[in-house]
Formats: structure tokens, sequence, C-alpha cells
């Protein structure tokens, strides 16, 4: 088996894109990054995919905009998904990483199975629609958790439910802030985003019928951070 | 400092009073167990309690019994309380703690901050009311969780729901049932609760205003295990 040819979505500042091709160019990722798909035209991930030479495409969400008030957006995320098949069945991705990606992607069939996320809290605490960034972990100093995490999961057609490939977890410490939060739990993704790519990549990965996944040799996986700050 | 003088409150097997019997044994505990109060005349817990020289009281749950139809039993727990109160607050107990106690113990406020209680969960994932024992676990076999644990909490009024002291992750593994993970939840448990006693002990956890504690020290807290099955 070779490398998995890899699509990455994302909406900001890449720092996940960033992580990947950190791992990638120290020959730890079993993965090439072909293409990056962002939402916003201004997001800096498209800046880090252009200089590490990767091709790029932009699916901007507010032209998808069907309407604006009092602060509430809707948009027509049917339409924007079906522009995003367009571009990733064309390309005949193995895996699509969303990193960041903050729209509903709605995708098409064909793709299940082939899309993963990775959210900075230990799914199901602290996820869903609107806990994102920096709220889950200003949700997490509030509920006064002593762990917390990551985790890579399947996507599905909702928010943050689809089957878990992996997580790792952190300690919260008593005079955390949400940002020393964050800090750590980005630790953690660094590592299990490549891990669970790596797991992919192998065929370790199986979908089992009730929403869950089989990991081969999951004992061996670590799920703990041993970083001390 | 001496030693706390302790309570245990338990409903069923007595397994979380005899692991701190056995802390105790080995010099680990500070804290002497001086009273079990079981809700069931027939708990194991009392006998395991009467081998080791420990008072008893029963609290018989079924006494309180207001209804009981169509398999919902509905109890009188403010009459139970107060009676759990008069034996609690005559004995002048430094902690209480809460030991597979599955009633609703509406305490009186001259014992807030006194009482804790261990879950075998990553609060607020899997608990709140009927998310208890077996249960807990069979919940997380069924979402596919990859890591779970237990946690250590102040008791508020409601189920789960007080300041969390500490808490400790495993391992849940593919090819888990609800058993394996119930046992590897055991052995954390076994390390958490006598641990969060001692930091009590010692004067270290502290109810923060907002529904928190402060723990000091708690970065030299072991929150992970190490145990490989």
């Amino acid at each position: 088996m070779g490398d998995l040819r890899v699509a990455v979505l994302l909406s900001g500042g890449g720092t996940t894109l960033a992580n990947l091709l950190n791992v990638r160019d120290r020959g730890g990722l079993m993965a090439d990054i072909d293409l990056v798909v962002s939402s916003r035209a201004s997001a800096r991930g498209l800046a880090i995919a252009e200089d590490a030479g990767i091709k790029t495409e932009v699916v901007e969400a507010t032209k998808y905009t069907i309407s604006a008030r009092e602060g509430e957006v809707i948009r027509d995320w049917p339409a924007m998904s079906r522009d995003l098949d367009r571009i990733l069945l064309g390309g005949k991705y193995d895996l699509i990483c969303m990193a960041g990606f903050l729209c509903r992607y709605l995708f098409s069939p064909e793709l299940k199975g082939r899309i993963i996320n990775i959210h900075p809290s230990l799914i199901p605490m602290f996820c869903g629609q609107g806990m994102y960034g920096h709220r889950v972990h200003e949700a997490v100093v509030e509920a006064g958790v002593k762990v917390t995490g990551c985790t890579v999961h399947l996507a599905d057609l909702e928010y943050d439910t689809g089957p878990i490939i992996l997580q790792r977890c952190c300690p919260v410490y008593s005079d955390d802030d949400p940002d020393d939060v964050a800090a750590r739990v980005f630790r953690e993704e660094c590592a299990a985003y490549p891990a669970a790519i790596n797991l992919i990549a192998q065929g370790h990965v199986h979908l089992t019928t009730d929403r869950r996944t089989y990991v081969d040799g999951d004992r061996y996986i670590e799920r703990f951070s041993n970083d001390v700050d």
C-alpha cells in the first residue's frame, strides 16, 4: 500500500495543516497532501499551502449566504456541499481531513468513510454546533474538569458525532485559563491527527456496523500526554 | 493535622470500601474509617465493615417508599436524608465518602463541602440520574469512545454535578465489552479515591466561588493509567 492522497479542508489559520506538513517533512506521515480547500479566500491556511507548493481551491462560504439578520447567518449548505463534492470527487482523494473547517459539509454518500475531523475535546463532551475553537476550552475551564483532550473521528452529516478513531487526553490544571488548555490540547492534536491518518493508511481502522470503529492493535496506541509544562 | 475521621455510605457490594481499607492497611490513607452506613440491610459492604471492626448503621431505603408502581419506585428522600443527617452530624465526621450509594441524599447545609462521591466515568460524560454501575460502561462501549475514566467530586444535591476534585483516565479498546471497561476503570478508582481523600486531608482542595475546585500542586497528580492489560 502506498501513501494516501489527502485533501485538507480549512477555514482559518491552518495550524493543523502546518502540523501535518511538519510531520510529513520529518517522514512521519503516510500521506501526501495534494489539495487544500478553504471556505475563506483570506484564510492564512491558504498561504501555508501555497508556500508548501500544494494546490489550493476556495469555496467561499459567504457566497452561499441565504440570509443574515440579527447576527444569525444562514447559508445554503447543500449548494456549497455540492460544489465541494465536485472538487473532492473529481480529485479521487483517499482521505479528506477537516482541519478547522467551520462549514457544514453535507457530503455525497460516495465520500462516506473517507472524511475525518479533529475536535479539541473528548467527544461527546464539549462538542456540537457552535462549540469550536476557543469556546471549547472556555467551556472546559468553566466546567472545572481535570482532564480534556482531542478526538479524531469520521465525519457524518452532523457536527462532531461520527465514529471515533482516536482520542488523546491531557490534564487541566487548577490555574489554567482557556489559552493554557488550548495550547496543551493542541500538542495532543499534533500527535493524534498524524497517528489517526497513519492508522487509516495502514488499513487498521474498520467501521463497525453500529457506528463505532474497530482499530487494529489499539493496545499499542498512546492516548495520554507525557508532557509536563 | 491528623487523619480525617471518615464515614462511608454504600448500598451494595462494598468494593470501594474494601479498596479504601486495603489502602489504609498499607498505610496509604490519611484517614480513619469510623462508620459505614448502608441503605440496604443486606448489602455485602456491611459484612466487609464488620469484618474490619468498623461501626455500621443501616438506613433502609425501602422504608421510605412512597409509591411503587409500574416499576417506578418513589421514595421520600427528604425524610431519609434527615435520618442520615442525624447520624452523620452526630458523629462529627470530617469527611463523608459515598461509595456506591444509590440514594439521593439531600444533605443538610452543615455538611456542604464534606461529602464526596466517586463516579466511574469522566464527568460530565456518562453520568446523571440512572447512570450508575454497569450501565455507565455499557454506554461507554455503545458510544465508541476511546478513553474513559473516573471522577471524584464534591457532592451537591443533584446527581454527579458537584465540583470535580480529581479525574483519572484509561483506554477503551476496540474489543472491550462493558465488563472489560468496568475492570479497567475500577483500577483507576482504586487509585483516585484514596488520592482525593489524601489531598483533602492535606488541605490541598479548595472550593472556588464558582463551583470549581482549586487543587494545590495538581501538576504532580497522576491522571493517567500506566496499566497494560
